[in-house]
């Protein structure tokens, strides 16, 4: 079915809810047999790759209990977009007589079921954006890193829900509507990425891949219960990805991946960046994986900065918590914990806002004008937002980013641990100030998009849970401005209960093996 | 001396000529003494700075028989601005009683002499890029690439000419002059980086460091006969290194060094990376130098793809000639020529094009404006052409730009040697497309540019001279288009005999150990 430009945006919204309702059908009330809770309760990519190679499941089985499960999280939390169930299958199937014939599989990654945010191309099949003026134009051919892991032995089986435009922390569109939190509909999963978040958690996906550009794949990691990584840019391939405000490159959106293990989140980054992408991608970066960085950060105590508050909108009781507790942890097991100052972050992101509405926001209006769909109401927010500025700023809005950015480095390497006198290796600090929240009460993600500022590397480890036992039910701060003070009017320990907190590690500029690094002893400490 | 908005441009360029004349007034008629040439004839670094540690100059000896150099070639070309004898002197009086307490050199590099293009801040001097409007507002620290040499050991000696803007492959300014070639004052040392060329042919200095965002050290290199390096953007670091159009990173000006040898090219950008520049400068990339890429493209036969002629401006005989040498050469000593294909360069070009003036020219305006002076024609020309374009339009700019540089990365990758089936590794190709031209005829960079606009590696190799008992004195060729007809105009055999010609060696980007390796390579084919 074509695009056809008369059509009206509403019955193009109903004649692609129509198709993706009718590539569901064929897998709807079917009976989870008894290995599907096996295999999908496989947290590692690893473990699952060797079961598969050990000939303990076939491809089939496992492409077929994660379907099923993909099905019963997007009937829950409407998380799904484009449905690759059949071609999914098809291609088990050829694993699986690839593997009876030669006895052994396709790659390192045979048999592992992915996901893909819809924003990366899947030959085939449309690449939304969350726009309507998007849909019925599919991709002519798949994004590089769809076909990186595809050699890999690596199966896709859906492309998952984001917000109209991308550029928020929640995750609803006029194309596919609204993802709900897994644990609550009336909560959001967080965003842009928020439908890997639901489908993940719900073990509908091994490993998601999602784009970062404020927070968009730790926001709903820390809001589902995941881990991610948000490398720097360079590291992981942009090609055949399209984005909102694209050829905007100085505060880059980058790819990251979302798992519900750590060791997920290592091998699918390790894999990517082995095949050599910069081969093929000009943006990419020839940096090869570095092994000696990731295991030597590993062999000694850390030096952890630890911010608890931006100074600008102070978090929920229990993301305090959590970071107290794991730097009590931390401490106990040798490692050195040091107060981070933030006290530059609000100047920072001032500077970064003035790049996302920089063009006046011509490149929204006109992906949202070319169906006529309406604008959710953040997106109308955001566009009625300042006017465009002329190249001539924007070269100076750059040079106030790299002075910022200059500066950050300073204070970075001058800050020195008084105990030991060595340098501060990652931070440690809070992703969000509050866990999900109801739908459309998203506001500040300070925490995470100070990150893509600085083009830093972060990873999102899931620690912890809000419990209404331990965590003051009152508002007992004083607000600090209009974002902390609405921040703060949405605590509710009773409502929050049970939801999951997570702490964020941040490195510096490409350092991605490094804070995997230190995310994996963090990771020791906490579990241990 | 402070700067007075009142003051005339020409009254402050009388002043600034003035303050430069005492500088130099000191160091006039001073007589050679029988070491300066033993000194100034060592090409290289290493051996200089070996020379000094064992004993057999003094660093004194080496800045004295240097400045002799720089104030004669100075005389001749008009090369310097910034005057930095004194302070030379006193940091060589300095080494020279360290030497002597410590039995030790304060670095690999005590001794070692070198200039910089008057760009680069160097505290209480002025950074002029040109422009009247800057002169008297004298830098407060030095450039970060300063101050990793001067820990090395370096002693800087002078600051060069460039062209107002920087933005012109000649040199001139309406703040210090004309600089003229070494060979003949009525012809152009080319630019922007032109100072270097003619003080640096003339032994004036060991090592000079320019900036290249068209061709700017590798256009002056190719009319004087020197080696550079034009490194992809990232490697060395550009903090404190004021620049036209700052801010504008799309198309990434870059440092790079220039010298009499291959082997001080290769000293240079070492010692900068082998300092770790990104734990201070957040611009640079965290890639250590890798000997392993230098020493291993020099253990095989060379696929060079051989380009002769971009199909816009075909380059004068003499450039021909020596390519068709150098390839013949390479072919004999067991390397594989396959030819390139340069049929997209003018697409290229075009987009290119559009950055440089995408603010309408506002930032140039400024600062000429900023002193009242007038454009030098070269100026003129550029700030009349083109209006403002939109943010919205330049992000469509680097759009095409991305594939434009993802097409060509295609090409590089698909083109295969007929013989052995590799991939080519690195290309052979003029610099320019004639040898040093008549002040402001210099036309078309289109055979360094494209190398900015695609951000890859390139060194330059001087090789061969115009012969007037070899090369054809007539015009055979058809003109192509305008730029064609006037660069064949200026072919003249007579005029030009005895200039020297270079070859380019390019590779992608971020490959510098490997097209510094395959110069060495070549260097030695072509030598030997």
């Amino acid at each position: 079915m074509a695009s056809n430009p008369n059509e009206d945006w509403v019955e193009k919204v109903g004649r692609k809810r129509a198709a993706q309702e009718a590539s569901l059908q064929p897998y709807l009330d079917q009976t989870p047999t008894d290995i599907d809770d096996s295999i999908t309760s496989i947290a590692d990519v690893a473990t699952l790759a060797g079961r598969v190679a050990q000939g303990d499941f076939t491809t089939t089985e496992v492409v077929s209990a994660y379907i099923r499960k993909a099905v019963d999280a997007h009937q829950k939390t409407n998380c799904l977009t484009e449905i690759l169930f059949d071609e999914a299958r098809e291609q088990a199937r050829q694993h699986d007589a690839y593997y009876a014939e030669h006895k052994r599989p396709v790659g390192p990654l045979h048999g592992v079921v992915m996901t893909l945010k819809d924003q990366f191309n899947v030959k085939g099949h449309d690449t939304s954006l969350g726009y309507v003026g998007r849909a019925f134009h599919p991709a002519q051919e798949d994004a590089l890193l769809a076909t990186i892991l595809k050699n890999a032995g690596v199966i896709f089986i859906a492309k998952t829900n984001l917000p109209q435009t991308i550029m928020w922390c929640e995750t609803e569109n006029p194309l596919f509507g609204l993802t709900t939190h897994p644990l609550d509909a009336s909560l959001t999963p967080g965003g842009s990425t928020g439908g890997e978040g639901a489908l993940l958690s719900l073990h509908g996906s091994l490993v998601g891949w999602g784009t970062d550009i404020g927070g968009s794949v730790r926001i709903p990691s820390h809001m589902t219960g995941l881990y991610a990584l948000k490398p720097s840019s360079g590291r992981i391939p942009y090609l055949g990805i399209p984005v909102s405000t694209e050829g905007q490159e100085h505060i880059p959106s980058v790819v990251g991946p979302m798992a519900r293990s750590l060791s997920s989140i290592l091998t699918a980054t390790k894999t990517v960046i082995s095949a050599n992408p910069w081969t093929h991608d000009p943006r990419v970066l020839p940096i090869p994986w570095r092994q000696d960085q990731y295991h030597s950060i590993q062999t000694r105590p850390l030096v952890i900065g630890l911010l608890l508050d931006d100074n600008v909108v102070k978090p929920h009781p229990p993301i305090q918590r959590v970071l107290r507790e794991a730097a009590a942890k931390l401490t106990a097991a040798g490692h050195e914990i040091i107060p981070w100052n933030a006290s530059d972050h609000q100047a920072c992101i001032e500077i970064m806002d003035k790049y996302y509405t920089a063009d006046g926001c011509e490149d929204l209006r006109l992906d949202i004008a070319a169906a006529g769909e309406p604008m959710i109401p953040h997106v109308a927010a955001l566009v009625s937002r300042g006017e465009p500025i002329s190249v001539y700023q924007y070269w100076q809005l750059n040079r106030a980013k790299q002075a910022a950015q200059k500066s950050y480095l300073d204070k970075w390497r001058s800050t020195r641990s008084p105990i030991s006198g060595r340098e501060i290796d990652v931070l440690l600090m809070p992703t969000m100030p509050h866990p999900a929240v109801p739908h459309r009460c998203c506001k500040w993600v300070g925490y995470t998009k100070i990150w893509n500022f600085l083009d830093y590397s972060a990873v999102v480890l899931p620690f912890g849970r809000v419990d209404k036992g331990v965590d003051r039910p009152g508002m007992v701060h004083e607000p600090r401005n209009g974002v902390d003070k609405a921040n703060w009017a949405l605590w509710d320990v009773e409502k929050m209960d049970g939801l999951p907190v997570s702490v964020q590690i941040v490195g510096r500029r490409l350092e991605e093996e490094k804070v995997l690094g230190a995310a994996e002893v963090v990771e020791r400490v906490l579990r241990g």
